[in-house]
């Protein structure tokens, strides 16, 4: 464990000192605000305390990494059903990309691009109203970090309305082929409100240990998934976890992990830790450039590739 | 270890009583002579006697299992400069698909579809003539299996050569990117060879073993490649070895493998062993159907997911 | 005179007992409702009175046809800057395709296609309230038809609205590239409208006679546009008037034309006359059968095809 | 008459002094090395001597205009079952797009694209020799233009073929779908030389004259077509003629017309004439640029759009 606080320090104070550290998202402006000099990482083990390096304790916009709550929270609510509206293969277009959709009919191809996580939160939504699914989205992540401290950045989410056209258009699009069934607008409200839920690397790595352990959170006990479950969510992560870098990440780091543009990285080493990095600044795929660098150090180092 | 052998004797006879197995490929007519009865399984543990189950140890055509040979030969032979030919993300098409390769000015997507092998076979020929090159792939693969038995069907390769007109359209158009260097009909001589190569269940399990033990052949103790290499080959079966049902692959088995439309899988279980089945109905993705049924009962009994 | 009088009942007649009318448009059920055995023509000569064979005196509804009309507005309002913001080219994919409109960074092929009509509509919007913008396009359609009888169906407009959501995709899309500028909703309002405007085939003959006639309305003595105009607006209707059958009705017509779903098609005979035509059975690229039918043999007996 | 000459020359003279003259085609060495000053004008009044102007008896390679050829004389070998090999709408893609071949199974979208000129090439073929079909093609270019001294430029047809793979690739997927049936290399073999076909724009006007003249040569007085089939080619260029260009081209010009990446254009003018325009320099969809000018001019001063 000492040995392991070490690599994170190392890896942290090397890291830092470098130039290209990427560039921040701008699509929406509160995100274009945070600083790219931001750099947290969080080592959640399966069985020790969280180790921690940098801002680890800062929270940021979690982004796509709220796709991976909302599949969870929708496979527990209708099971594999979930997979007549959503398939499960990685996209070999951009993340928001409208093409593929078409070519297959409105079903996106994994719930991980927009499309997908978009279909994914009109099935959390089942009736209720924007509100209440938000809310229950919330408490979802609450339970998972088990911390009652994480909330929703206002501003980011009104941010994202204001400039939701691209995802406003795929909402709309999967309707027209009934894979999305709530108005697009209501749909959305909730899409841009999970993606705006703020946390730090030490919530969001606390957050994942249901994955890392076969499906029970060992801070709390309680099961959160089955076994298979936890193990197919970790191989949705491995092959569409990343967008168009997904292949890139495997090959580099080994592990499951899912990213989002506000530079966080959610990675899964099964039966031993969860890991958790932050740094705002994107490669061009639109992962965290140094939070990925850190995740390939430490996965080196370890020795905590699933590949052998 | 007898615990393995009864799981496999046991999922072998489940599955052949199944009424659907699957459709055998037809597009060249040699492939469709197959019966589809044939069934076999291998597994060689990396410190044990290969177990095996049904036609284990009758040849069959490896086909795109071959892609999986050439890419680690031409690793070893230019090292990542590979990846300036290829790229290393999962495809969002189907395995022959020549949409893409536009899209990405000729540069194929991954060593794994169509185009990324011709590609990486257009490496191996090097200057060299089309027989030598063929030579040395033969020679490298029956050093793998550390069996000299292993052939070429040359009824199959001419079969491939005369129905070629798909892949030949490929090569033609990366060579008109600058991808493919080597005359078209020169590459795709090596190419139709190296998929006509006929192994049995038996000597596809050893040959995948040192991708399950860091690189080096317990069988011989020969150093094939790094242990790094081996996991980054590892990650790049688990993401683009299964055409465009790699995301159901890693889902279901949670193993990195590469298929072939002979019917073969060869699946790799780092630190413990390597799988090879045959079956030679495939599904609809063009894998095997059986063959991903047996690895996905086999992988839910020994909890050898790599995801937990 | 009398000759073309007797063609046009000719045609009519011949083709009423046609067993094969086509298929009604069933995406809205305003639309399905109409009777296929509806069938109309009108032929309006630039120097005298209308000849009419069948329902042409029933209104139904023009749909697409209305992009012409609101491109005629649009280039009266802008001029050529109309062009920074749709192309002029046939589109090769199905005319609600959203995957053309990626590819091109969300500048539409050309007016025709639903999203260039869009773009149009939100050019003719400018500033102004949807519903001001519904009265200026009806007021303009009325001048042209010289017919204030003209109006919109409101049952129609109300139906494409509730079933919309491809269109919305549409507009949401352009709008995230800047190239639809008003709120989509805004956008979408009026262009429902202008696509619910009914019309008898008298009245469509009527409303297209400045095209045939150097841009000046004979029977008005208004200049609508400069001749230059004219010529240029009948040559967008000769290669992108037509979805995908553009072509095909060139090659088999050989006049400027525009089909909506609703059956009905507009073809231009520069400097003799306009032709109007309604059957609502639509052929497989969504053109009216029949009214392809019949321009087809009344350029065939006339000889008013512009190729010779 | 003299009226006509007089704009030719006025033309000429205005368009010689601009200094934007496009780009010379470089993607085969011989096309490269051709001026980019030459500029020719022929026109071929259907009842009246051909008026001159520049470097219009001067050979240039008629490189796609070929396409206009061989189309006329396979309809003449197989007539309308032609229309099963290749379709009649324009592309939305580049002129050597392969996507769009791939979502049309094989079936090129227009006898102008570089695939389904090769169909008809295949059509032409026919069991024959390539060098016997080589040969037909040039005795029906020269019985066209009534000028036996055309001629193959051989130097540009080994270019071409030393620069065809992406032709070849073409071809060969074509094959793999049945619609080009004889080998790649020997359709090709015929291909590139007709596409290195070299005239003047004298004889390219004169060999236009029978679909000006309603099928007729009025300078031999052979019907080389008939009416119907005259104007149904006449369409084609006028929808399919200019690549991705081909809107742009009616819009400004409103004629007929096939170019050629040689910087060749031939315009039909129905009953009245034939203008073949050269000048090697191309705009960005590899139409010659001074050419379209001088045809949108010479078409704008003598009122000969077909649109009005």
């Amino acid at each position: 464990m000492d040995e392991l606080k070490q690599w994170v320090n190392e890896i942290h104070l090397e890291l830092s000192t470098r130039a290209d550290k990427g560039r921040v998202a701008d699509y929406i402006p509160q995100l274009a605000k945070v600083s790219s000099d931001k750099f947290g990482i969080a080592v959640a083990p399966v069985n020790g305390p969280v180790i921690t390096a940098g801002d680890a304790d800062e929270s940021f916009s979690i982004q796509s990494i709220s796709k991976l709550f909302t599949l969870t929270l929708a496979l527990g609510q209708i099971g594999d059903r979930l997979w007549e509206r959503v398939d499960r293969e990685p996209s070999g277009n951009a993340f928001n990309s409208i093409v593929q959709l078409e070519q297959e009919q409105g079903k996106p191809r994994n719930p991980f691009v927009n499309a997908g996580a978009i279909a994914v939160t009109d099935v959390i939504l089942g009736g209720h109203r924007p509100k209440e699914a938000i809310g229950e989205i919330l408490r979802f992540v609450r339970f998972l970090a088990n911390d009652d401290a994480i909330n929703i950045d206002r501003l980011v989410a009104e941010s994202e309305q204001a400039h939701g056209d691209r995802n406003m258009a795929l909402a709309h699009f999967m309707r027209s082929f009934g894979v999305v069934r709530h108005p697009a607008a209501e749909v959305l409200g909730v899409y841009f409100h999970q993606c705006a839920i703020a946390m730090t690397c030490r919530q969001l790595a606390q957050s994942g240990l249901f994955l890392a352990n076969n499906g029970r959170n060992p801070a709390t006990g309680f099961n959160v998934v089955s076994p298979r479950r936890a193990r197919r969510i970790n191989a949705l992560m491995m092959t569409c976890g990343h967008y168009d870098g997904a292949g890139d990440f495997a090959f580099r780091v080994g592990l499951p992990g899912k990213s989002g543009v506000g530079g966080g990285i959610l990675a899964i080493v099964p039966n031993k830790a969860v890991i958790a990095v932050w740094s705002p600044g994107l490669d061009a795929s639109g992962n965290s450039l140094l939070g990925t660098a850190a995740l390939e150090m430490l996965a080196q180092r370890t020795g905590w590739s699933v590949f052998g």
